[in-house]
């Protein structure tokens, strides 16, 4: 981007070339400190960058933009306003077979970031079809998969993960060159699953890192996946190009891309994200309504997660369970150092085991 | 409040009654959905309340208010502005003993409420002291208990938990019409050791629900109780001008007074509070440093409070041994029966238990 292309907000008045960005380019806003936007610009953060593509999010919203940026600006010198060329798409049309939060938020990122993709959904009920529809989510939706990826070039499977086998191989048969992909929280048993079979050549699995204890495509957003990881799997067995095309495509949700084998990611996850998920339910399992009254933001946000959809848990528990019974059983192993630790009055053991945990996680945050 | 003292931001322009309220005055602000503000100004919520004193807090800075709140204005219908009486405190002056994040955020939010009331406190280190002048968190700043309780109408012991009793003792001792209260996060030792003493006559346990993992007085803020639970657990030897002064002082802080006794306070936080930030910790051991680049938003939130002090959490284990031992037992059980469905692969029985949990967890949001 050289300095020519630059568009900066004048303090408290207007852009410094008194202009707009010429109408199809993407802007790039990067801003500092928290700060309020209308509903189409991105949420607070540090030095953050948001793409928007003019005029669909930025220019429809103008006023309201310089409106909001005049009063800001004062307290963020950091604001500016740049535009760069849209990166070209590497597929003319995407299939979302499933539509939730993730399935939805999927389509909300590749059209925030390829506009001209044509984007179809396959979901089950009437009301995420029509939803979808109304906000302009996907451009046509359809009942049956096949009818979502009929002349798409990639499909990605958003179902909950016991369906992901099934629907890769009846894709994959019906659709040749169909390149797919899923969202699934767990994948060896995928890989297992499909080893060996048509579907193995087109299917890149791929688990994005992001989420929400909320549900649906109605909560779908552009930015879930913005810097957060994505992991491919890939099987060995892909054809490059299926490969190159889902590496591609999982970029262009803003995420960051990590690549390694299925059983390597089951089992990490399994201590990142699994485990955890259950650790914050049985915190919030051992209380009663009573005690409601008297929980703090510890708890609120220990067992946030724990309100999460029920169904899509027992869905990922069973397909990575070897590797999430190692993990209760690493904890509980734990649990029992814990137990006999504070039974003893052992505080400088106590205060040991707890240092630990907070190194680990303040490694974290930085 | 009568109507003639309302004053309402006009949409875009200014106050309705075009005036500021009197000087002096309590100013009410009111406002809902996610907005920003200048530092002075709450977090974003709904339909949250918010007092400043005029000029203190708002007129100072007025120009950059208005500025903002003609921006927000417009997406903000229920944004007003509203002046009252600001209620009488209740005595002259108060000492906080131990300057950390409670510390701190108590003589922020009574200076906010009661801006006429002498602060001061007692700091053990010369930052911190330092740090209480440069920010104006208190008017005085001691090295040592007694000089800061000195003259002062009430105390609030604001140390780690273990050195609680022997501060109420040592200031009951040398100023017998002192009210004294605490902030602890354990009660019954508290009670159990105080029973008998002239201190019990004086003190008043009680411990505000509210923290961060962020610890010291750097991070003290004036809306840390807001809306937040306070306990109180008389023990039935306070002379009732002492309980009318506790009561009255911590309703000041914006919290809300929940009255119980010590056993059942401590035995109900060993299951809302420690048990929860124990097994954020144990979620938190559980990974190793590469690991971390794939933790996403259950993870980080779940394990949040295992950044804490890990001196704090040692000492309130220490203190709430038995009530904390009986719910890791009973959280030990509860993950046994886990185990069991997971090894058993019985997903109806890991649906009905996950959603046990969703359900207690949803109860809170509302």
């Amino acid at each position: 981007m050289s300095a020519s292309d630059q568009t900066s907000f004048d303090r408290g008045v207007s852009f410094k070339n008194a202009s707009l960005p010429p109408m199809g380019t993407a802007v790039v806003l990067r801003y500092s400190s928290a700060l309020s936007y209308s509903a189409a610009f991105p949420e607070s953060g540090s030095e953050t960058r948001q793409e928007f593509r003019c005029p669909s999010r930025l220019a429809e919203s103008l006023d309201d933009f310089r409106y909001e940026w005049r009063a800001i600006h004062s307290k963020s010198p950091l604001a500016s306003f740049e535009s760069s060329p849209m990166p070209e798409p590497s597929c003319r049309s995407v299939a979302i077979i499933g539509l939730g939060l993730l399935g939805g938020s999927v389509a909300l990122s590749i059209r925030r970031r390829w506009p001209s993709v044509r984007l179809t959904a396959c979901a089950r009920s009437p009301e995420t079809r029509a939803l979808a529809l109304d906000r302009a989510i996907v451009d046509e939706v359809f009942d049956r998969p096949e009818a979502a990826a009929n002349g798409c070039d990639l499909a990605v499977i958003a179902t909950p993960v016991n369906r992901i086998a099934s629907l890769a191989q009846e894709l994959a048969g019906q659709f040749p060159e169909l390149t797919l992909t899923d969202v699934g929280s767990t994948k060896g048993g995928l890989v297992r699953e499909l080893a060996g079979t048509t579907a193995a050549k087109q299917f890149v699995p791929a688990h994005p890192i992001a989420g929400s204890e909320k549900s649906g495509a109605e909560h779908a957003r552009a930015d879930l996946f913005d810097d957060k990881p994505i992991v491919i799997t890939p099987s060995g067995e892909e054809l490059p190009q299926h490969i190159t095309a889902v590496t591609e495509f999982w970029r262009a949700t803003g995420g960051r891309i990590v690549t390694m084998p299925a059983e390597q990611h089951d089992a990490t996850l399994a201590l990142t994200s699994h485990l955890p998920h259950l650790l914050s339910s049985l915190a919030a399992r051992q209380i009663t309504r009573e005690m409601l009254a008297l929980v703090g933001t510890g708890w609120l946000d220990t067992t946030r997660v724990a309100a999460g959809d029920a169904d899509l848990w027992t869905a990922i528990v069973s397909e990575n369970r070897d590797a999430i019974l190692s993990a209760i059983e690493q904890s509980r192993s734990d649990l029992d150092t814990l137990q006999t630790i504070v039974d003893q009055g052992d505080d400088t053991a106590l205060r040991t085991w707890l240092d630990a945990a907070k190194q680990i996680r303040q490694s974290a945050q930085t």
